[in-house]
């Protein structure tokens, strides 16, 4: 699923629409997450963000896809945080970076 | 909540543990969770990040403690993303504002 | 400078009115300018963000601020990114955090 | 330089290397920089990021060989925080759109 050429991204993204005239963003986000199924990658909307994950050129796409899509809504200026993560230490399998990390401090709590 | 000194505050942070020589961060992040329960804000661990919310003071407070208590534990360094929202054009009923935000984007999306 | 009670921070942030109705925030970044130059503490603007450093304390209330003056200028909602550091392993001269860590990647650089 | 496939990006990214068992980042952070020249894109260090813009595409195949690079360098995991924005409304001339946001704020403050 990932090369050295394209690694494994393991990402979280908040898309902000700006100029908008109205402080709801939740139709663009609403367009996002159409753009997200299309994309066939695994993501999850989060309460500040949208969980997404891999191939990083694929993830990357997918978030370029979105700005146009919220363009094309009629927001004429977008600003977005990700937060994006690789490793080399151990293969993830396609589609549970995110899950599993939450998994994990589960277990831990859970001691 | 909140005051004209103290806005209420609608966050998501992901910290990041530095120089400790192993990748694994879920213990360090299992210590933030039991600052949380301890702050009485209301929280929820995602997967990369961890939704916070309150008066701006006390999640300012909160995350710095857990910068506190992941340094306790051997990290020499620490880098910390957070994603803020505040909002003047309505009130934010305390504890609810990021569940708000996934609720208004699926009923759009069920419509 | 900082105690174990309030962390020295060494961090940067991207503060975006929304619902302003025009895709430009030049005048709601300029007042932000104003509020960081009252507060005394070491800032600097930057292309895509603004370095700020100082007690974990006064960072937050700082920015806190830059809240409330743009609420006041007329954005209704506001969303910041901000990125925040702290370290235990050596202490960092007051307002010296960004630069140094500038500095030591252009030495490198240089050889 | 930019198309409806490829939108223009101004952006800045924050890379951090986790797992190294040392808290200083330079030697790393000086390593994107000899990637980022190669890309030919426009970037400039800043004390928490690196500014960066170009074609979207671009953008974000820089970084992800900085993630490469830095893995080669021996750091298991990255971590990185990416802010980036696009507009509609107007052309960027390339390799402007950072300078020109730092320009605005300062005219508007020297009134």
């Amino acid at each position: 699923m990932s090369t050295s050429d394209d690694l494994y991204a393991v990402a979280d993204f908040c898309l902000i629409p700006m100029g908008t005239g109205e402080p709801s963003v939740a139709g663009y986000i609403a367009e996002c997450q159409r753009i997200l199924e299309k994309s066939g990658l695994k993501y999850k909307v989060c309460g500040y963000g949208t969980n997404l994950e891999g191939p990083w050129s694929e993830v990357s796409k997918a978030i370029h896809d979105c700005h146009l899509a919220v363009h094309a809504q009629g927001a004429p200026r977008i600003a977005t945080d990700i937060r994006i993560g690789t490793r080399t230490d151990r293969e993830i399998a396609p589609g549970t970076g995110n899950e599993a990390k939450v998994k994990r401090v589960e277990e831990i709590l859970s001691k």
